[in-house]
């Protein structure tokens, strides 16, 4: 075959893609998927609503503005000048994107270089390396660390980054941090002191934070979410990231936003300018006005971005006690809509399974093969040396309606009383 | 400022960009703007609904599959499938991108390498020159050249590559040569001896063909558009391009498609799974429908594929008339929604615009500023050193409602009457 077909070198081994496995392997409808990160509840019925008003209208579904609809950037300046000390100039210090993913691509492309280090936090969300290493840089992996109190529930605080370890991950290579808070998988939300520590290095080593928030309302009694960019010094060196998807229950629409200071969202502007120009219209028309809903009752529990939190709590407790009732630790998290458990105190016989895998993806395989149960294998979110650190873990997406969750603690209480 | 707020080089000298400057000028709803190229007619009734119903679909607001829509890619197959000699396998020989801009984006990040030579012929839709840039590879262009027919009527028609010259511009760095057939802004529709000569020459040098055919559907009488890709030997070596923006007048929706064999496609889909994922699902799902209602009805009038250039091709006529009336000679388009003419011969006074600006762009901007009437200038679509070539020449589109044009037809006829 000619060479001229071969691909280029920037994506040479980034080919493989977990949500690409997964999605196939979970397209037959009798399994019940607590697999990739999407909700089965049905989003607000105002967002889809404002969705079909927009189409009707001839401009909304024309071309707008290139680095995000009017309506839509001017809402999202109102909603974050609540929680910033500073205002958000809605045209030069947001860009909106094809989802979050479109903000990190952007980010990453417009900012970091070949040669540059870029510090990556184990697990993490499956792009950040494939996205790191298309620019021509080389990720610096540093693992969370599990510290289990005995006897006691585990919990996603439980696991935290060591600060001496984090400090020789820097050096004057180092470019940029890549922080995902609430995390996924662990969900993880990240505690005042833990921001700082990371704050302090940033600033020490004039490095770049790119903060993925895309689960930043997702977060559960007795824990707040606090933005790294709002730490002094570091509004001058974040690109906070959120999500419509993740924000309103719509993950397929695919709109995300960076925000920034304009000298680093410049840049994120010029690199969305020269990949897809500007996002669709009608889906942003339709955000922006579900923003305004929502924006006038901050304070109401029917307000999305209180009330989704308090019904996904519901469900975190009940897949807590579904998984400890076969015996598993689930790790309890504080944010995002994810729970992940060691399952190897299962036992399951995975002789059958293909052996160059890792613990967690033969495990999955077998569950949906036989179980007809999915889930994430957490190795997935792994650079190649930590696979082995986390290959024990597995992630299941609980924003499930409650006939999914029912379905689930069927074949998880069949399953047990098969084993007993 | 640090030096880590710095772009990256890839983006360097990238940041200006015509629509940016052009859709910030004409905000004045006051301008009747015959600029960027999107419809003020409305779109069919039918799309739009269908973007109605898919959103009161629970699932078709969450993610779908990464590299297209199930049903948007069977759609597209069987669309296809018409007017290639081979089947078009959905899942492996099409990606759905996010416009026809992001499928260039891919196409040129996926298969053209630093060092590599991409053949632009001029005038070309300006995102070509900077995503070859940002690829790391040279640019090398080539001019249509006209010769104009004594007396006759302009067309687009008279607008040719010299073989000759074509074939100097291939050598063994040559990686790759883009077509945009219909053109923008010219309006040419190559002819199967033109598209032969370039698919010669694509094959002696052993080069893919990047084909843009955004306007694919928009064909005036007299005149037939050819896939290149579907010439001997070249199916191997083509991935071609459609947008949705342009096939049913929703340029605000933003989904496009790459065609092509498996072999080059997989690595376009390489790069849309590290850049964006997927596209959005209910624009996808709604397009599908609205495939499936004209792929039905293929040889009726009404199908959109025919009633739209039907429709436009009044329109077509109607600007050529009203050019011709002050005194310009339009160059007639065989195809697309743009026209061309040299507005020199109207002897503006220009010098109160930044003399720093090519002509065209300083008429434009006079134009909008005097007569609230927009365009856009061709040497937008030039390297910089082809834009005296082309700099006597303004684009105007012509997909607008009668309502627009006749207010564009009155400033004209005023224009003319302060002049005469
Ligand atoms: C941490 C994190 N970042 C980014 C994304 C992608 O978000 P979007 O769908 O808005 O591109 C996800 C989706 O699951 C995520 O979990
Ligand atoms: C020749 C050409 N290619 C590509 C595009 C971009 O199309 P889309 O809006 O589908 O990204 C345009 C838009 O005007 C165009 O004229």
């Amino acid at each position: 075959m000619s060479l001229k077909f071969k691909n280029t070198k920037r994506i040479e081994g980034l080919d493989s893609n977990v949500w690409v496995e997964f999605t196939k392997l979970t397209a037959d409808p009798s399994v019940v998927n607590l697999g990739q990160g999407f909700p089965d509840i049905p989003p607000p019925l105002y967002v889809t609503k404002e969705l079909s008003k927009a189409t009707t209208i001839n401009s909304m579904n024309q071309y707008t503005r290139g680095f995000g609809h009017p309506s839509l950037v001017k809402a999202l300046s109102c909603l974050y000048g609540k929680f910033y000390p500073n205002q958000i100039n809605p045209n030069e210090e947001i860009l909106v994107t094809v989802g979050a993913y479109g903000s990190l691509f952007s980010a990453i492309q417009a900012l970091i270089e070949e040669g540059d280090e870029v510090i990556i936090i184990v697990p993490f969300y499956d792009c950040y390396e494939p996205m790191v290493r298309m620019a021509g840089a080389t990720p610096v992996f540093i693992p969370l660390r599990s510290k289990p109190v005995d006897g006691a529930k585990g919990s996603s605080s439980d696991w935290t980054l060591d600060p001496q370890e984090l400090a020789t991950k820097f050096n004057s290579k180092t470019k940029a941090i890549i922080l995902n808070n609430p995390h996924n998988p662990t969900g993880k939300v990240y505690s005042k002191e833990e921001l700082q520590v990371i704050a302090d290095l940033c600033i020490k080593h004039d490095t770049l934070c790119i903060s993925d928030e895309v689960y930043e309302w997702l977060v559960y009694s007795g824990n707040k979410h606090l933005k790294i960019a709002t730490f002094p010094g570091m509004w001058e060196r974040a690109i906070t990231i959120g999500s419509a998807g993740k924000t309103f229950s719509v993950t397929g629409w695919k709109l995300g936003w960076s925000i920034g200071p304009s000298y680093l969202i410049k840049h994120l502007q010029t690199v969305q300018q020269n990949t897809i120009y500007t996002c669709a219209t009608p889906l942003q028309e339709a955000l922006a006005q579900a923003f305004w809903i929502d924006l006038n009752r901050m304070d109401d529990p029917e307000c999305y971005f209180n009330s989704l939190p308090e019904e996904l709590e519901v469900k975190r407790d009940r897949m807590v006690r579904l998984l400890e009732s076969v015996g598993l630790k689930p790790i309890v998290p504080e944010g995002g809509y994810f729970i992940i458990a060691d399952v190897s105190s299962l036992d399951v016989d995975l002789s059958e399974m293909n052996n160059n895998e890792p613990y967690d993806y033969k495990f999955v395989k077998w569950m949906i093969k036989h179980k007809k149960l999915s889930a994430i294998p957490v190795s997935a979110f792994c650079n190649s040396e930590a696979k082995l650190q986390f290959e024990k873990f597995v992630r299941f997406c609980f924003i499930k309606k409650d006939s999914t969750l029912d379905a689930a603690e069927e074949i998880i209480k069949a399953w047990k009383k098969q084993k007993s």
